[in-house]
């Protein structure tokens, strides 16, 4: 029996703050209290500082190629970097390819997790583009019972990841039935493309073309879309990267009627403007992510929505696609760009550099939204994104005073850049632990250890009052197994 | 020293359950763990039950006179009412006459409270209704200092209650400056009492021409001026009883604005509809409270707000005029019958029977509407509404199983009716401790204490980004004392 | 030259109405004025009647199959029962069979046209399927100098007239650059066809069911994407058949923000509400029309948009499938039966008798909805929909006191029923003439010209003040040929 | 018999334009038609011309004093400015004086105008501040049957103008039993006044503080409250000078829901930024007036709602407080000036130049908001506004090419400078004709008529369908005896 006690430190939950020691027994919190008396094999002292739950990001992409270009992080390197930074949690996504049955795509992706293994465990969202052939429709059903318990879906993207909308139908459905949660990247495809060949064909093709060709319109009418079927089909949903004011509107929209709906920003959306697209050379190609960074303006609005309501989440949408792949592509064209910016090591210390220190949110929001929120959407709550009894000991000393500059060449990820370069944090991980034990202290990787997937639970959402389009009778309300808040 | 030990329990929080033993010490919670290896003077078993934080009711009228009626209730009977069922904190109203100096207000409902001790300490909001001798703005601003950080207004009842825009305004900056919360009753009086006049002299005074004088409309503007002025001058602003989807929509968007605006409904507004003002003799004067019960449907989009967005806690607005008295009234007309209705003792049963067992809300969305977010906006984050360490040992062990049908004759309240009469609810508390002491046991009150005035925190909103309206910089962060969600 | 004077009425327009008289020479209006002192060939005495311009229906289906359902109407029956109404100028749809060449489609429909004459002319929308093949949007953009000024998209009916978006895209700035308008059918189509679908796995089939399957919110979904692809386009775009309030709100928002966006709705969507589907056998069949009658209280919500704003035209959306065959196709389940509404006779008065007699529409927006807006819109601004000079002499004699009941044995079309069968309606034109020739007196067909293809105008639209998303700079303001208030 | 024939031009109406003649008869339009073949005592020759109805200009004010400053201009210099503009007929307010009666502050602004005969008849606005004696509302019903047929309430200037929410309901059931209108200058008095007292206190005085005290959200909410009272009321109501997108958004919700709500903006919000405040000396200066200008963006907003929907007219709210008085004023520091700016001449010049001539609007709907609609509105429709036989022989013959500058030293107002001051326009008035008679004939006063007081009609407003809040039924249709879109 391993016995770790975190000592004097101020813990830090969703919903408030108090000097208190942590017991972890075996992996487990097993209690919170005054000065617990009890023995221990290891002890920490967190005296001045806050001990908060281990970062939880569902959304960053590890094992991924877009338009031929391979991502150059595996999972010990997106790990290791993820660690640095205080979130032991990553959800990475199988991409199913066209036709492809579902447990193919999967083993495949567990194999290669299994070949590169991480430092902490992974989960993985499905990510659906073809479910023409019945079959596919009744493997995704299997899916969560496997542990994969949410689904991705692409409204952008014709032709490779796109779905139309009566595959978002169906998976929604599938997600319905078996407490999936469906996350969609809402951006009007067919627009996007026909602005992107007309600006092609007038001969624009710099970077600073790529917002132009990514209104805010275009993520508007396919959040709308997205909130729309998760109304009809009563699946739980989660809009993923929102980037602007439009978007958040049909969001807000949704929330205040009940829907199920749930969402994600990220911080090159909160920290970055679109004068990133008229910096010089490689520096613009940077900013190639979808959807684009907005106007100036549209930050505070995310913020605002981040504190008060629309926005539950901040992930990372991590893409590791190296700077000097990015810089071959760019003398073909902005279209040819890899779509993504890195951004997994710095998240916990951006949020709170811009969020918390400038009054923007609370301590206790910074976790809520970072890692409390994220664990129980995504059927971790019971184990993750908390400081409480019963939860795994993923714990991370957080030194208010630590300071450091980002600075690509320091990370942990082999990407090579960062959007953020150059900008200096107040605050970060001085201690991060996984199961009780030790993996980063004061920035040095101390244990290796070889972990594997990450197995999720089902979360049944909010149970319809009225009766549903089709008209029929709610079922029994007896049936419900779990729901995004509540832990076993 | 005392300890008491609760054992064995489920212990839901606002985010989250787990088995786990809590232990107090001298009335406050020191540790939270699995199968705890502590003595204690006392030990409950919690066996098979929930462990939940005492309820938290701000919305609770104790000592009030409505057109010359007095209450029924005095602060012996209301917090008895109150603990019987679940709920260990209770706010009542210091009503300032016009013109009279606040600390002379202040002074008098405090002789009231210690001429019949509560059982539970009782917090209160200071009703302003005239500011116009400067000397009254300086002492509202110094209210916070005593303990009274939010301060009532009225929008409606022109003639006694109501008070202008200008008032509205000194109120917020008030707040604004040390850290008050700010309620606002949003109905537009003057509509209102112009209503009333043109049915009155039409002879139409039957209780059923109640709603018909309170339009969703004048709530609705009501509502959309409060947060207009909310924004304005930056004021954290609590609208109370909210009662229809109209009234949600202007809250909903200044929340996705990041306006600090939070908002209540009462179950009145969530399980009764207009039907009531159609039954028969004085089961409509029943209904007289007001906003008034709205047409079905609009429950349910409260309840649909409350899991989604838009509305922050489940209040009473117990009002405890005695069913004689309002019959008496009946005879001269509708608009001569004390508004309110009884409520105080049933809160968190009916919540959870209407709302938890139907699927609408999660226990833990249950345990935050109903104790943790009203203790945590009205200055009491640290101590109540929370199973935590370092919080005051309020704790109710919740049964799920036990039930009974309410019957106004059963109640601990002297109003000698219910709105909810004959209706049976599942699931109740079997002990309610205060500073871990039992104060009801199995529906006895086990003790008599003589408590006495709760004394509030002041909370400091979220800071804006954007310069005000008026231009001027933001002030430095570094002087941000607490927050709505922190704790010291 | 021939000289028709319609002496002492009231000549309604608009915008205003007073007495006088109207000279007609060669059939163009010559002069209006009081007392006219002129030589004519024809006089007729319009003492006691209003004067209005012949109505005008851009949304009538003559040539049409659904689901292998021909239409019972020829284009000579189909105007016969337009004119009996006072309705003169017709707009027919030509459907693209996928991957038709639109010219072919076109020659085809004229050929139609020219072999069952109709009794006055005829315009047609070019309704688009399929512009995969490059060519076919060529053939598109050379439509509106063949007088189709008017392009048909349905978002609706996967598997048949359902476009992607790309394929919207594509109409949308074909129609942009040529001064067309682009009509949309909104509806999410796999939305709708999984709902049906689900509901005959299930077993419902019944009439019943057909409004569960077409909620509200696929309609509104698609009205928003609709807006936006128009205001990413710019193209001047026209919603069709709004049934409800959800789909009024993304049309109004857009509107107001200069959008050039406008929408009809049509008398079975103002008159009927879903109680139709609980009437008894082939009654409830009859509703089989798409989007469904919706829930009562939204067509109170039509009336008020079509008064205030958000709607601009009544269309009737005539669908001409005889009611045996609608019979024959019940027995199969209600997705079997063709969707669509009888109504090119009756629209005039069921306006008048529900809108102006009612007090819902004056005098003149009753002209402007039925006759002047639609004329605009559709490229006929300088000829039809108004009495002015320079215009046509299609004339309505129009009697506020002739009476009748409505009923399908007596109606000119060869459908066989109608859904307003037996509703009373005062108000009905007493002659009706075209192009200063009468064509209808006292309910008689007094004349059986042969007429043909009506040939409409290009119409400009708005251009936008700030660039579009694509950033290129507005073009010459000099250029710009006309707009839809615009007459040469 | 005096017979004028306007030959050769083209008529352009509210709807539509055609080459027409015009012939007067004794000062009515009784004909309209090509090539009228009839004899006149006087035929002007309209080639090349558009031949307009003259304007009207519902919102100026020529009697008036604030806060001490007496306006510049009389009866007869207003008439004479908007005369040359090509404005034929104006309204001015008549305040009443706190507790005054009405019928006197008539009868002393009616002696006004007999004193200095304005050149063109002027209608008047019945100003309420103050019904407290319920002889002042009876006072008031009685107006319109006077010819003021219009009431004016101010929102803003605590202490002087502003009424509060009693007297705003008072006001608007007096307007809707009698088919008066109720014009409201929507702003929030108090905050306003707040937020000066604040700057003022904290020594910001300049001009540059003016728009920070009147932030968009003072409007918005104020306008939200005044639809909301005329909804409950069932007044026809209409919001003056309309400043911001953040105000639009309850009018145009208002418009959809069949409010009978209207709006307007005037010249100086459409082409005026913010930016002006940060002009030089008293240049900032003259941009007191109230809403203030807005930041750059929203001009084009308030364009596109006036294409759209949301915004009906262009007034002027021409403010004669005189250049020197403002310079005076200015050194005690912004609060202290007058509010207001000139605009009467050049209203129909900049909305052509800035509308017409940029594509903005269709010449069209330049006639309809400049003239057509405020007649209409104002209960004018059967005389004013509109090129119809029956119509007043008001007529401007505008040249498409005459260019000018504007510059205050040429302008016909004594007020002595302009905020458009500089602006070059293209198309203007060449000749004015009034009841027929030529009044201003290429900038040249070619008569000098004593005219005087212009009796309006009042206009019974939409009745509504629903039942309104008080529950009673709706009136008898046939009782309903005019509409804003009708002329006898």
């Amino acid at each position: 029996m391993s016995r770790t006690l975190v000592r004097g430190g101020t813990v830090v939950t969703a919903t408030g703050r108090a000097r208190a020691d942590v017991l972890a027994v075996d992996g487990t919190i097993v209690a919170l209290g005054r000065d617990l008396d009890v023995d221990a094999d290891r002890v920490l002292d967190a005296g001045g500082q806050l001990v908060i739950p281990g970062g939880v990001d569902p959304h960053a992409h590890v094992r991924i190629t877009f338009d031929g270009v391979p991502g150059a992080d595996d999972f010990a390197s997106a790990t290791t970097a993820a660690a640095h930074g205080g979130t032991t949690t990553l959800m990475d996504f199988c991409f199913q390819e066209h036709g492809q049955p579902l447990p193919e795509a999967l083993a495949a992706w567990r194999a290669a997790l299994a070949e590169t293994p991480p430092v902490t465990d992974v989960g993985v969202h499905m990510t659906v583009t073809d479910l023409e052939d019945p079959r596919r429709e009744q493997e995704l059903r299997a899916m969560p019972a496997q542990g994969v318990t949410s689904f991705k879906l692409f409204l952008a993207y014709p032709g490779t990841y796109m779905v139309d909308d009566a595959t978002v139908w169906r998976t929604m459905r599938a997600a319905e039935r078996t407490g999936a949660l469906v996350m969609v990247h809402a951006e009007n495809g067919p627009a996007i493309a026909a602005l992107i060949a007309e600006a092609v064909a007038a001969g624009r093709t710099g970077p600073e073309v790529h917002p132009t060709t990514r209104p805010p319109a275009t993520e508007a009418e396919a959040v709308n879309r997205a909130v729309t079927l998760a109304e009809l089909t009563g699946a739980r949903t989660y809009v993923v990267h929102v980037s602007c004011g439009a978007a958040l509107a049909p969001i807000v929209a949704a929330k205040a009627r009940g829907i199920d709906v749930w969402a994600e920003t990220c911080p090159q959306y909160l920290l970055l403007d679109d004068s990133i697209y008229a910096r010089p050379g490689v520096e613009a190609a940077k900013g190639i992510f979808s959807p684009p960074a907005r106007p100036a303006g549209e930050q505070e609005r995310l913020w605002q929505a981040l504190a008060g309501a629309g926005l539950d989440v901040v992930s990372t949408d991590h893409s590791p696609f190296a700077l000097a792949e990015r810089e071959r592509r760019a003398a073909e064209g902005f279209a040819r760009i890899p779509n993504g910016a890195p951004g997994l090591e710095e998240r916990l210390e951006l949020v709170h550099e811009t969020g918390v220190r400038t009054g923007r949110l609370t301590l206790e929001q910074w976790v809520d939204r970072c890692c409390t929120t994220p664990a129980r959407l995504f059927g971790l709550g019971a184990r993750k994104g908390a400081v409480a009894v019963g939860a795994d000991a993923d714990l991370v000393l957080w030194d208010p005073e630590r300071t450091r500059t980002i600075r690509a060449a320091e990370q942990h990820s082999r990407v090579g850049y960062s959007v953020h370069e150059g900008r200096t944090v107040r605050g970060g991980p001085s201690a991060v632990l996984v199961d009780g034990q030790p993996l980063v202290v004061d920035g040095e990787l101390v244990d290796r250890p070889r972990r594997g997937f990450l197995h999720r639970a089902p979360v049944h959402g909010r149970q319809r009052q009225a009766p549903g389009p089709g008209g029929g009778a709610p079922g029994s309300r007896g049936a419900r197994p779990a729901t995004h808040e509540e832990q076993p």
